[in-house]
């Protein structure tokens, strides 16, 4: 016999920035939600909104329903569950703690040695964004493990299964991760670039570096790697050529190199491509 | 006495992709155009849609309105403007070649010196995106020329003055375009990464790619750089920590390194931020 959805049972390990965003998400959606903390003293107002503090990690996880890791990374992941290790048979951990494919595999099997099921997952928002409009969260591991915990994650943000292989969230995350840092590393140079050569930062940002990255995105098929086939009105001596510029041009101002090395070796495919 | 803007002559000098997006358009718009292209037999369905061919650059120029200058890079408009000097007295050049801050000022000093006028431009869109909702195009130069040029040049797309400095058009163009090809690079990266583990791309793309990119947009305050106030919930153990994460599964699954060079550097910005 199932409870309501709404007064699931749940409990959060970890109230960093993330953590508490997602207790606090979880509190506003009516689940019953337990929470625990290495360092004493970071519920803050969720107590007061009626989650209960666990006074160990076995206690936490103890507590019926699905238990929800987000600390800092693997090793921290490793630490705390460690000492409670003999209460873990029955448990469903869902973790969703950034790390590496092979981290989720090795973790899946340390749990499941412990009679515990795992399901991994990827936070695809930032804590301010979390229960939005937008915000998703990938999972990966046994299908009926998703079915079963999905609608009683749901108001962290839209739950989305990217397959049976633990690893997948954590691929699929860092992926996406890695798509955003190039994002900010390009608008980085862009605005150290417009800064040099005496601009309006300001005004650049907000009237053309925006409305031109949104204007993109969807154009984003990479010129080389996986896809072949490049666009004809992306054509590779014209793009070489604006590369060209923003090279000379960062020389000039002075803008951090690194960028730019990414930017020359593209420029050096572009015209292998052309040849 | 001013004619009907409808009506209004313009030439465009260059038929590559863009020219004869620029060219289509202001025909579209019901502007009287004359087109000239180095190579003959580019003008295409423009002349069936009433586009007239000029013989020479000169004749283009003379034709009376304002003379748009689209070719592939500066070295090819000083090349095709020079045998036309003596023909500059009086016109108007709106050049939106793509090019430097320097060759911006310097094109301007050129014309001036041969009593030619310029507003220099820089194209955000791509070609089939000319004249539809969301391009628009960068204009540096005299405040009285941009005012009296916009509205014969606004079927191409929403003009935007961004100062009487002729080289802003291009800093600023530039600078869009580094953030666009680092989006890009990122995209690459991310693609590579989920092609060499084993995922499935287009759906990574359709479903967790695009849409995390652009839920991100907004948040692109740089790290590092010009502004230097870092929001709480980018804190940088955390960040760093997901960047070494990136590194680690980028490393493991042989993808390119140069956005791993920039990425790498960030870290190490970052370490220096926290320590
Ligand atoms: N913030 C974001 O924008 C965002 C977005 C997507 C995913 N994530 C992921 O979510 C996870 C948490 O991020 P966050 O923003 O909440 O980070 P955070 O604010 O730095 O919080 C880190 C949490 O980890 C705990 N912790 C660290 N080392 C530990 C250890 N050895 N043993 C036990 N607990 C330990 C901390 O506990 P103490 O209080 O005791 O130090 C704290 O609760 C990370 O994996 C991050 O990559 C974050
Ligand atoms: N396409 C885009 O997505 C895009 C976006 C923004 C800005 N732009 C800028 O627009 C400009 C044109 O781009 P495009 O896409 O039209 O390039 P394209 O298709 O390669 O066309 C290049 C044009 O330049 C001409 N040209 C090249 N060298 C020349 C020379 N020495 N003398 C005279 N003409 C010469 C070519 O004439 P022939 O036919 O005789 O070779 C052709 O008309 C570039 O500066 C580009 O950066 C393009």
């Amino acid at each position: 016999m199932r409870m309501n959805i709404r007064h699931e049972r749940i409990s959060v390990l970890g109230l960093g920035a993330m953590g508490r965003a997602l207790a606090s998400a979880l509190l506003e959606a009516g689940r019953e939600v337990m929470v625990w903390n290495r360092t004493p003293g970071k519920a803050g107002d969720l107590v007061a909104r009626g989650a209960r503090e666990a006074s160990s990690v076995a206690e936490a996880i103890g507590a019926g329903g699905l238990t929800v890791v987000c600390l800092l990374d693997d090793a921290s992941v490793r630490e705390t569950l460690a000492p409670a290790a003999p209460k873990l048979a029955g448990a469903t951990l869902v973790n969703l703690t950034s790390g590496s494919v092979r981290q989720a595999r090795e973790l899946t099997t340390w749990l499941d040695e412990h009679g515990a099921r795992l399901l991994a997952g990827g936070i695809m928002a930032v804590p301010p964004t979390i229960g939005t409009e937008g915000a998703f969260i990938l999972y990966s591991g046994a299908r009926d493990l998703f079915d079963r915990a999905a609608p009683v994650l749901a108001p962290l943000g839209r739950p989305h299964w990217v397959g049976e292989d633990p690893g997948f969230a954590a691929l699929y995350d860092m992926a996406a991760l890695s798509g955003m840092y190039g994002m900010s590393a390009g608008a980085d140079h862009a605005l150290t670039l417009v800064q040099a050569e005496g601009g309006d930062v300001e005004a650049f940002k907000r009237e053309v570096l925006q409305p031109w990255m949104e204007q993109m995105l969807p154009f984003m098929v990479p010129d080389v790697g996986v896809h072949e086939a490049v666009p004809d009105e992306f054509n590779p001596a014209m793009q070489a050529t604006g590369l060209e510029n923003i090279l000379a041009a960062s020389g000039e101002a002075g803008a951090p190199t690194e960028l730019g090395g990414h930017l020359r070796a593209s420029l050096w495919r572009m015209r292998s491509a052309i040849r």
